[in-house]
């Protein structure tokens, strides 16, 4: 039985509801494997492109310290978690909370960081991304999803299915950028971790970057396109859904990031006469990526196809901590697979969103005290 | 019901044999995760110490070599896969073949290898051990113990249980340094990658180790002694199998090198009064670590408690491959997880010897004809 409602208590369906609610109805009762892609691209040092971190020195270093945070619940590399220069704590909170909730096993890959974490990561031997405004970001964007192919095909036969988040500071100026070259109307429409979404800049950084890498629009090439204006995420989440979808659903957990990343599955699989929504794909992401009134995440998914997109069942308006309330100002949106955390969690226990938010305020409260926040 | 048989056809028990039947029947049709933990010693440039690779060059890149191959079917940085100078072919081919006959997932986990593999690994930002000649090998073993006890509570969430193999060339050099430097008088019964174990060798090497290390014996630390004496893969997979049985069985992949871990782990729960042996832990090596004439792989056992011992139903007298038949002259016998994977894809598939020999040629004859092998 799917109880699929409209009620923010419980999960939600805003895209391609009917392949939605039958892959709910299938992951329902399941404990998946979750992964965090991280990586770092240089493009973050670009002024005033992410709030990821509250300093321009510490956002540098918010991937790793992600790292650490989603497998010994607070960072090694920096004080508690990282957080957003107005105040809200960072998604990793919610991530690392409704995982152990759901006592869901956690593997971190490392698909290109400036910084090593003090923890285990998958490596795939791969470097940082460089600055988009070069026009060739990556060394080898076939290679980074060749690795992930290597890593889904094993990691699909270890779980029912997998939960892939990701953390890229600037991540959605790549994800922008990838859409553009792809050939998605994609300009104005994706999150930014701002209150206020720098969609100019953006938007200028991502044209400069595709004018000077010399792609011919669309890219006829998807992975030549995210070698040129992507990030090395995006290559390594595209290669272990593609191999692991060959085996057990997928849900990719993060807002417009993900659905860039979408965007370059579906191109692969396009090159090959087959269609993303012939598989038991989904985007998991939080409501304030979806309700976010200075982006279109459900718009640029259709863009992409009949991809369901999965509600996450967090309301933060009645926390005790203006550091989650933050969150319902959109001060702060999604990371670190923060709503396809607390989608799985729902999914393996029945979790609603006051529970949810009880376990993510017990967890935020241990990492304060630890970090003296006051 | 608990079908375990004499004939080495199917799986057999050597030590501890009611606990180890008990055992057997919880993991009998489980699929577990199957990892690999590899690692680099400097101990290796000691000559005439192992014969796992090649060339003295090559068996710099055997740990790496078995990397990807556990994950790609062939190695990158070598031809093939590592083979013995005296012609065998390496362990990491029966290791792939098992698991791949019984759909088990595998993982790689760094533990400090000098070389990077082409293949994604779990790295831990650990470096190569350096040679135990100089006393003190690791930098930091207790680091290396708590980043295995991270992993391996994550991965236990994942399988019902975990098989844990090791490649560290040289290492039944430092397992015997290891083992000495916890007290178990284990000179003389360790095996060798020769088909003549060098031990008078071993011995002096591991006792200028101990003596330079300055340790008082036996060790009251025990990851004191590893890393004076040890090699990374030592605590990493103490570390894994601490935390994941907790909440799993875990089996130890290897010969007398998965005696030291035990006793390392032992030492270990001593110190919190716990014991080794009311855990559902086993070791599970080859028939040829069993037999072998020239060690003592259960009498060393013994030494450390009654951990049941599974021993593979692997038979290569009648393989049609020289490659394999020299297995049954002890020229190789163990490696890479050998016997614990085909132990694992036995229980989880009912797999007997023919089978397992059958899988393995398959495998065997596709990298020694890409190879252009004989």
């Amino acid at each position: 039985m799917v109880a699929v409602s409209a009620s923010p208590r419980t999960l939600r369906l805003v895209h391609a509801q009917a392949r939605g609610a039958a892959l709910v109805a299938r992951l329902r009762r399941q404990r998946p494997l979750f992964l965090c892609v991280v990586a770092h691209t240089d493009t973050l040092a670009i002024p005033g492109l992410s709030a990821a971190g509250a300093t321009p020195a510490l956002r540098h270093l918010t991937a790793a310290a992600d790292a650490e945070a989603l497998q010994l619940g607070r960072a090694r590399c920096l004080p508690g978690v990282p957080r957003n220069p107005e105040g809200p704590v960072g998604p990793v909170v919610i991530t690392y909370a409704a995982l152990q909730l759901a006592d869901i096993p956690c593997l971190v890959v490392d698909a290109g960081l400036g910084h090593r974490p003090a923890a285990p990561v998958i490596s795939l031997g791969s470097a940082p991304g460089r600055s988009i405004l070069g026009g060739h970001a990556l060394d080898d964007a076939h290679g980074l999803f060749h690795a992930g192919r290597v890593l889904g095909h094993q990691l699909a036969a270890a779980a029912p299915y997998l939960v892939v988040g990701e953390s890229v500071p600037a991540g959605t100026t790549t994800a922008l950028a990838l859409m553009l070259a792809l050939g998605l109307p994609a300009a104005g429409r994706v999150s930014s971790s701002f209150a206020r979404a720098p969609h100019d800049l953006k938007l200028r950084v991502a044209q400069r970057a595709l004018a000077r890498s010399g792609l011919s629009l669309p890219a006829g090439d998807p992975l030549a396109a995210a070698e040129a204006v992507g990030d090395p995420m995006q290559p390594v989440v595209a290669g272990i859904a593609y191999a692991a979808l060959a085996r057990v659903p997928v849900v990719l957990a993060g807002g417009t990031m993900m659905v860039a990343v979408a965007a370059l599955l579906d191109r692969l699989l396009w090159r090959e006469g087959r269609r993303l929504d012939q598989l038991p794909l989904a985007i998991a992401t939080t409501p304030w990526v979806v309700e976010d009134p200075q982006a279109d995440f459900v718009g640029l998914l259709a863009t992409v196809g009949e991809v369901p997109a999965l509600v996450a069942p967090l309301d933060f308006a009645a926390s005790r901590h203006a550091a989650l309330r933050g969150y319902e100002s959109f001060l702060v949106k999604e990371g670190v697979g923060a709503g396809g955390a607390a989608v799985a969690a729902a999914l393996a226990t029945g979790a609603e969103a006051p529970e949810l938010l009880a376990a993510i305020e017990r967890h935020y409260e241990l990492v304060a005290a630890e970090a003296g926040w006051g």
